[in-house]
């Protein structure tokens, strides 16, 4: 078929047509077909791609096809020759980082967004788009119970950004303007930002893009003995420091749920800090923020009345598909100063004149934005509160069942106490062999004398990698305090019971073989 | 059924379950129709919404639900309240702003990719989805016949951000900071970016949020006789005065299809000046990049050669719905350099370490990322070059067909020479009738006297919200030169040659209802 140079008359009658109809139907019964089918089989799959780097490369021809090519051609390949390179993050043997957790109503959530496809910038360019995620975003607040002053109906408000990152930027930003406004801008150079050595990189780098010194970000040493949170003391202390310096202390991140650790930090006694040296508070709680939806994690946002922002990932742990980070703001005017552009082309519309609605594009750092709100709102009215909280329970309790099986076996030990559905846990030195521990070990064939800690380390290290190697499940480590820690996150959809058993018989064979017991 | 508080033992096989695989293809084939349904009937609905602020509050409720509800009922409140809500980008008479492209291949495409829902932060996390990006975006430079040196083949590279938005603050931060390591970090204040008072407003916002000031943000003049395209020479003499301040320019961004005229920047002679200078020269090509997959719109990227990085949205106009940025670097290096992140988490495994592989991650604002690059494959491979080629200059064709009905018409002018597939267009004041320009005319009730100027803009912003209001077409304005002219963007993948002559009609009935002739 080669009808490439000649113009189509009539495109949406045309079998080739980019929208021809009966072809939409058709191969979209076939991409759920796929999708289905790759979900019922996945694991089948290593759960951790075992590919090597370039290996896709020589599969596919150097340039785009001249030619059209049927889908059952590149569903074929997709196949074929994508799926070996994909790591399953919806398996329910990954147990990696943290869940990026799917569902079919926020799967249609996208469908429904990607088909509208509109691009919602202001309120005119689809009402729709922004009154629903106005609604979403107050539904979600309130399950969360979230102080009124960040809905909308206490003159706060919410929004969905696509990462953390982007709220923590958006903020940020808003922030810095807050306090140069006072200052004077040419003294970006003495704003100061906070966190703990346990904030997430999206603070460092979002300062950096913002302007701040690389020298003005604190990372603030956390302990194990508060299991990693951030102390009052030491941040009132780092501020004191700054403010000696002839620093301006000026954005604080607290953390509901570190990546390495879960740990939380104490948000009343943190804001009563921020609070008293006039710092913005934003609150990350990207993994853990979904969790306060039950009542029994709730107590962890206790005192967030006193930050001026927080935002969790929906995408990670709330069903809904990659990316939809929630953000709430007590003042989203110090955001909007800070955002908005106002071209000729979105001024003069009646609905923008009368400051009825809320432009989101004044909210972010992109113009456009899809409709990201369908998915929140379909995950949230396809399941309810009720069994969204049931869902997640069952994560916690699976992740409760691990750490008995951890805590059963004097090898191991759990390093941190577990707060939400994430175990950290590691080999203890004495799985190495006695013959390890009296005549030393080899090392990348060289032999070593035997220390404790360096050991355990080197173990866990080996152990995790033999683990993930194996493909039966996948497992990502994190290093506290000088310690090696295996962490195991439950939350992909499909996990059960069984495969949290089978998970830790893979665990426990693995030890098994390196130390040769 | 209230099975809320109870904890499923076994998710998977409960049909409650969130990806309960039968429920999956039962409601994924539904949502199919839903949306094939949706463009089947969407000539139905008036273009522009018609909705008031604050419409959707009212119809749902205050909170979430409890208890789930089933796909019927949240599809057919779709159906009933969120439609009437949308604004129809992909209604065939959607000429407003720029295209936002939709194609079954597109679609598929972010099916597969929501299905999969990898988070491919780094190329470990899924190797298929940088790989397959590395791979489209080589394809797609081949085919607008980049040189070599923004290719992965000649040291460059391809990565595909969200929106235009994120492209230029990353470009951005990676000039601000390669100059600031010249000039020292305390110097921010001084750094100027430039363009014409055309650029889109993502430079100024990206510029803002980059920690640049305002009064360092240089919009140059544009006039009518260059069709509003940046001069070299007032290049030249605005960089030359911003030097002999004691300022230090830094960056360009330079303009391939403007928003308001789709005027076209010279890239030679404004690469020359910016070089000479030192300047980092972005080119924005969000729109008309596209259409230079046709070998007679590649001159307008003549000289792209002096430039540093290129972006062009995809999802504008080539049929792959939002987000999709595809943004090329010569130096890849020097964006990486500025916005890598290196928590340890992250670290240490093979791939990252034999520096054999991208880490996508750090070549934008956000950690986590979609595999975007699915959808770009599949609308490459599903059309072919080829048909591409067809469809868009289906477009240009349509859009040369309204361009010949305007000039048909005494009534109007074309305002400016058309480039690509977007008229520019108004109402002459001649179309004002004899007894207005004698007697003057009533504006919101008030009586004025007659100026020409004014009333032709006037005239032109009540005939395109009459227009608008009808619902029949969405078209946009712009404000360029104190001239008030009417966009005319065709792009919509259903729009045919009969949506055209339609559109015409109804500007034309409108126009005699306005002017009472």
């Amino acid at each position: 078929m080669n009808t490439a140079e000649s113009v189509p008359k009539n495109p949406s009658s045309c079998s080739m047509s980019p929208l021809n109809l009966e072809e939409f139907r058709r191969q979209g019964y076939m991409a759920i077909d796929f999708i289905a089918d790759y979900y019922q089989n996945i694991e089948k799959h290593p759960v951790l791609s075992q590919v090597e780097p370039g290996y896709l490369k020589n599969l596919f021809p150097k340039s785009a096809p001249y030619s059209p090519e049927p889908i059952e051609t590149i569903l074929h390949d997709v196949q074929k020759h994508i799926v070996p390179g994909i790591t399953h993050w919806q398996s329910p043997s990954y147990f990696g980082y943290f869940p990026s957790s799917a569902s079919t109503a926020g799967f249609l959530g996208e469908m429904l967004c990607t088909g509208f496809n509109v691009v919602g910038f202001d309120w005119m360019s689809s009402p729709a788009a922004t009154e629903l995620e106005n609604i979403v975003m107050e539904w979600l607040g309130e399950m969360l119970t979230l102080p009124k002053c960040f809905l909308f109906a206490g003159n706060g408000g919410g929004v969905i950004q696509g990462t953390t990152c982007e709220a923590i930027l958006c903020t940020l930003v808003a922030a810095r303007d807050r306090m140069l406004s006072q200052i004077g801008k040419d003294n970006i150079g003495k704003l100061v930002v906070y966190g703990s050595n346990q904030t997430h990189s999206a603070l460092q780098k979002a300062a950096h893009v913002a302007g701040i010194h690389k020298t003005n970000c604190r990372a603030i040493e956390t302990t194990k003995s508060t299991s990693f949170a951030l102390s009052p003391e030491s941040l009132r202390l780092a501020i004191c420091l700054d403010i000696e310096s002839g620093l301006v202390p000026m954005f604080l991140c607290a953390t509901i749920g570190t990546t390495a650790t879960t740990a939380v930090d104490p948000l009343r006694p943190l804001c009563d800090v921020a609070n008293s040296y006039g710092l913005w508070v934003h609150v990350d709680a990207a993994y853990a923020g979904n969790a306060c939806i039950c009542p029994e994690f709730q107590h962890f946002l206790d005192g967030v009345e006193g930050a001026h922002s927080l935002s969790l990932n929906a995408h990670k742990w709330f069903f809904t598909t990659l990316d939809c980070c929630c953000l709430w703001l007590k003042d989203p005017k110090a955001l909007t100063k800070s955002l908005s552009t106002n071209p000729e082309y979105l001024m003069s519309n009646h609905a923008t004149n009368s400051e009825q609605v809320v432009n989101y594009k004044d909210w972010q750092i992109a113009l456009s934005r899809r409709f990201r709100s369908m998915k929140l709102w379909l995950v949230l009215r396809s399941y309810g509160v009720g069994n969204l909280r049931s869902f997640l329970r069952s994560h916690v309790k699976m992740a409760q069942l691990f750490e008995d099986l951890v805590a059963s076996d004097k090898r191991f030990e759990v390093v941190v106490p577990r707060n939400f559905a994430m175990v950290c846990f590691r080999a203890l030195p004495l799985a190495i062999s006695k013959d390890v521990s009296e005549n030393g070990m080899a090392v990348n064939g060289q032999k070593i004398s035997y220390d404790q800690e360096y050991c355990s380390n080197q173990l866990n290290q080996e152990l995790l990698k033999s683990i993930n190697a194996s493909g039966h499940v996948y497992l990502t480590h994190a290093v506290v305090a000088g310690l090696y820690i295996i962490r195991f996150a439950v939350g992909a959809t499909l996990t059960e019971d069984r495969h949290v058993f089978t998970a830790w018989k893979v665990v426990q064979e693995h030890l098994d073989a390196i130390t040769g017991m």
